[in-house]
């Protein structure tokens, strides 16, 4: 590879920006059981404490995202000085209409429209909140669909669905952008409203130009070629965020590049080649995780650290000898190029990245001496820790 | 139920057309074994003969598919007249572009352009033989697609998909339609060029009005709610066609309703409320199967009574009773109002369906009865037996 | 059917007993929420209150299995004598060695030893338990697993299970069983140390006669036939046990029947042919599901009375005609005898069986009709309500 | 790595044996289509021509395994002499019972007790060869199962798999072995009589100390933990051979590590913690595969070059540092040290090993400068080239 090459790889490295979930700081669990860990933040200041933390081993983590009302707080604008103040900006606001009681049908495709006016309530409350943090993205997961067959009709849910999310969309700002989720299943067992990319990208395609789909890594269906969907979607510019975690059955969430590192390659690969990584692409790298054993920071730092080695391996393919060996319809050549990418060992080079950055060469091991585990866990005493109820 | 609801339900079932496809006449097998039957056609008139009993026994299967090349005859019109004579229409044309040499590596979307040339012409022809035919629709699967990660670039595929669709599409006259089919893999096991609804939406939204999407209930990753994506593309008016089978595992090709009934219902549930029964959506109803191990004309005889018991079910569900427990969020309620229709047996309102549309209240005795099967073992011998490579 | 086979047939419905779990009967939900209902019990004492309204409508479901320590008391000899005053036997005793923070990284195949004893503790007191209640079964269901490759040496972990399994094993009575569950996935994302039937039956073999496999019909890999894993183990003697529901996509936990009834319907098919419906076959009808969104008492209902539908169409199989059709390889004859069955409407013929035992011939309308869901939700106030914390 | 760490390593490389099938070498395809390439071999002898320049090139695979009736015979004696002119050995005797026409519903499992005569002499014929050929396996894989529910008896169906596994297993020399290949679905479509390792588990177990099971990494459900299996098996002393290839979907037959190397590592981690790398443990380590697209030799070279990285991955683990941190419950720390190993660059090292056992460092490169693949494309004309079916 020449200078100059490798130079681009590690300009492009370096300016790559993850954001981190201000939720995978707080404890997380399974509908069998949440363990909680030491330490744990009690509120979004200390959810930042700790992605100042990730930020400063790994100089490539500097956006937190929010949720609200996980993180909810009376002045939001002093929340983003907070942030400033630890060299950090908040990310998207991700809306949350699936945790009060009047949830349990749905949300702004429930049936009852006494709900639905509640839940649009609620996002335009984030989209107010949006103005106060300075962030680019409202993000939607919608929980909403249905247990049994019959419960619901499918299509009405689908207008309901419509209305609110062109109400939503009005109220956005110029330079504001509405992040449409999809998840195959769970919470609801029978039928989802929002299933898959296609029924995101529908949405996304009649409210206009500022909406875009987010692609939750661990949200599909077995077999599902994701890195297809990425290259479709940036194809046609729909392409707003990825949600990276990682899956061995449904939505495990688990740290990205855990399950399967190849995977996160090819994804990453799409992404370069279809220009997503360029700074202006608007592609939002958020991970979405939970450390439901691990412990949160570093688990965090080593996400960080899987998709920056990902994207680098990503940016080593000689993609000119790859459209070579793929014009000529040389099979095992053309597949040989991007394994050869894949097999080689990236950490050496990403440790000189952030290096350059200021942040360490071996940001766990950095983490592990800085004497910030026991920190908190010594002083996060008392109070309630976060987690998702809170 | 009331008689005036009842006579609506009948009327449904009585104007109802399912299209038969001449290859599930002929010989068909896994990769393991294509296992011969005898009595199976060796020419597609001969394909016509047996579709003209399944329509005789049933009374609501007078359309036939054809496949070409594996159809192909001299006279077009001439095979056509032959249908109209046994009381049949031929369907939709099915483009084959997956069965030659040059294919190895995709048709409109390989690398090489004199392959997609080639591909085009061949879907150039088959828009001609709709015109001698008289049939609406063109239907359109692609094999195309990569075995590995590299192979080819997954961006580029697109793009020259477009524009052969875009070719083909202004070739079309003002009464027809491109249908455009999606499959998850097989016979490409990394990338399938359209493998989901999605990406069939997307390019058919680009096309037109007459480009529709066709769901072939086998073409799926496992979980997917595929009444949902019939509910959503109703309400987009996208979509065009069904490939009926059904599959415990991947593309099975097995009997419609053999695997999964309940499925069926569902499907065909979210066809009558989108309005897809009114016989001007324009929606075909078609097998696509495979008949590998039991008598061809006897099987495709149990699906076409399959897909009528289905519809039967779906036209018995009480919609105001049902539409009411929705609105009261009553989910045992609604449900139960489902399942009350799937647990009906309406094998005997079917049987009078028949009855008065001439055919048999027993379709399965009465093709027994018949001695077709040992007329046509004993006529069709000698010759090549038609299959999928013939 | 003769006179003499429907009477076997209704024989067969009214000897069948369900088991319903007294987890049903409390609030459960997913990880993102789990919705509190009105009327929810409070203590064992209400579930069995609950469980005995079931039982009165159906007939069919005298069991109750409980949870431990969900269903501790002080007492379980009066809470046994408690269920008889109702009518009631105590069922199962559950083990739960997956909610107590030492468990965060296993029970009895954890790491540290001090961890595994007292899982096994735990083991052993609900074998003391199975004492006073008069239970016949220990059901054991591990969440032991790992989340990601390398976090625990998953061979050891099998050999410290055997350990565990070996010791309960050994303190049962001799009328006693260990019925050992399996499950794919969740909590563990990884590797679940018990993840499939092949795993429980090679340990169960090793145990003795008395422990047996649990299927429950909701922790299977997609695609998985599980009414071939129970004609297997039917014909090993080795099948103990069901937890009955129904999943769309992974241990969703649905109303036995509600997504797949033609696969309930196999299951029970196979039941019957391998003898598993005579009394003395030690197969346990267990339920297992959570009433997440709709109203516990009557989704209790509907569940057996699906699983006594399926049961009833299982008997109607017409077992002569099917032998011979299989032996003559009539492929679409044997599927038609077994479609037969699915396809007959026996809700008259179990409302017969019902009111032959004393029981509703609608049981939900009788059951709306009590009251009962009024008098719950006014006399159940104050108290925590029970659930899978409690 | 100490230098006496680095010896073990390389001397466990360099006595891995890996087996090629010889009808890798052959043409194969789809259902769709079988794409003919130059230059494919003609005759078995051929095969073994070609096999001789993967072992010549990698230095790792001087086995190949035989298929009958695709590599009958006159002299099988002759057949193994002229291997072993060439430097390789004659492995595992594959059966075929699912190719000629009396198996459409079954082989040793069929209805008609003809048809299990038939095949079971034909797996008498092959443990015949065995003696011929000096193959110390056995490898028995059954297409057997059914399309349609109540087709055939599921139960008896493996009453006569028992009963013909019985009757093969007594005619086994001492130093032979029976391998039990299990197949979730293909060509059978609803119930596979082998589907999954427990089954074939069972069935080995009551055969006897020289009866194993066979994992073929592309057979399983979605989501099935491979790895976890082949430990389970290893402990329990019935883990015989792997069929290795890899699989984004269904039983794909893509070359080993092309669709998730992560995965073929992970196995052969297992495999060398359980002892399955020693030399006399036992394990045939065979590639099955189809290179349906790509050019068959330098497809199998780089299986073996993917199965020899994934080997030396799994070797250079330091598993006395694995286990202290997973004896610690140090999840962060235990997943790391695995994924070092996973994330080296072996290439190097693999090359050495080559280089020492007197192959090329770069076998791809030596086969492309070699111009086997010209002389074969120019020698083998006219005959007919050997595919599944001849």
């Amino acid at each position: 590879m020449s200078e100059q090459a490798l130079a681009a790889v590690k300009s492009a490295l370096t300016s790559q920006r993850i954001e981190t979930p201000s939720w995978a700081y707080a404890n997380s669990g399974t509908r069998f059981k949440v363990f909680a860990q030491p330490g744990v933040p009690r509120a979004p200041w200390e959810k930042l404490d700790d992605a100042a933390r990730v930020h400063a081993h790994t100089g490539v983590a500097p956006v937190v995202a929010l949720h609200i009302p996980w993180d909810r707080v009376d002045d939001y604008a002093a929340l983003a000085a907070y942030a400033g103040e630890r060299g950090l900006t908040l990310g998207a606001v991700n809306a949350n209409v699936f945790q009060e009681d009047d949830y349990k049908l749905g949300s702004v495709t429930h049936p009852d429209p006494a709900v639905r006016r509640k839940a649009l309530d609620h996002l335009m409350e984030c989209v107010a909140i949006m103005g106060a943090t300075g962030s680019r993205d409202l993000k939607l997961w919608f929980s909403d669909g249905t247990n049994y067959p019959g419960q619901d009709d499918i299509r009405a849910r689908q207008d309901r669905l419509e209305e609110a999310l062109s109400a939503v969309y009005e109220r956005l700002g110029d330079d504001q952008r509405l992040i449409l989720e999809y998840k195959l299943f769970e919470p609801a067992f029978y039928a989802t409203d929002v299933p898959d990319w296609g029924t995101s990208y529908a949405h996304c395609l009649k409210l206009g130009e500022r909406a875009k789909v987010c692609v939750d890594t661990g949200h599909h269906a077995p077999g599902t070629n994701i890195e297809f969907i990425v290259a479709f979607l940036l194809r046609e510019g729909k392409l707003g965020a990825f949600d990276l975690n990682s899956r061995f059955y449904a939505d495990d969430d688990l740290m990205a590049g855990a399950a399967d590192p190849f995977q996160l390659f090819r994804i990453m690969y799409e992404v370069r080649a279809g220009g997503g990584l360029e700074p202006d692409a608007g592609i939002a790298f958020m991970l979405d995780q939970c450390h439901n054993i691990e412990p949160k920071v570093p688990a965090v730092i080593r996400s960080v650290m899987n998709v920056q080695e990902a994207t680098a391996k990503a940016l080593l393919v000689d993609r000119e000898a790859l459209a070579a060996a793929q014009r000529a319809g040389d099979v095992l050549g053309a597949n040989g190029i991007l394994m050869d990418a894949f097999q080689t060992d990236v950490r050496p080079l990403v440790a000189d990245v952030r290096e350059e950055l200021g942040a360490d060469r071996d940001p766990l091991a950095a983490y592990a001496a800085s004497g910030w585990a026991e920190r908190i866990a010594a002083e996060r005493v008392g109070g309630e820790q976060a987690g998702w109820g809170a």
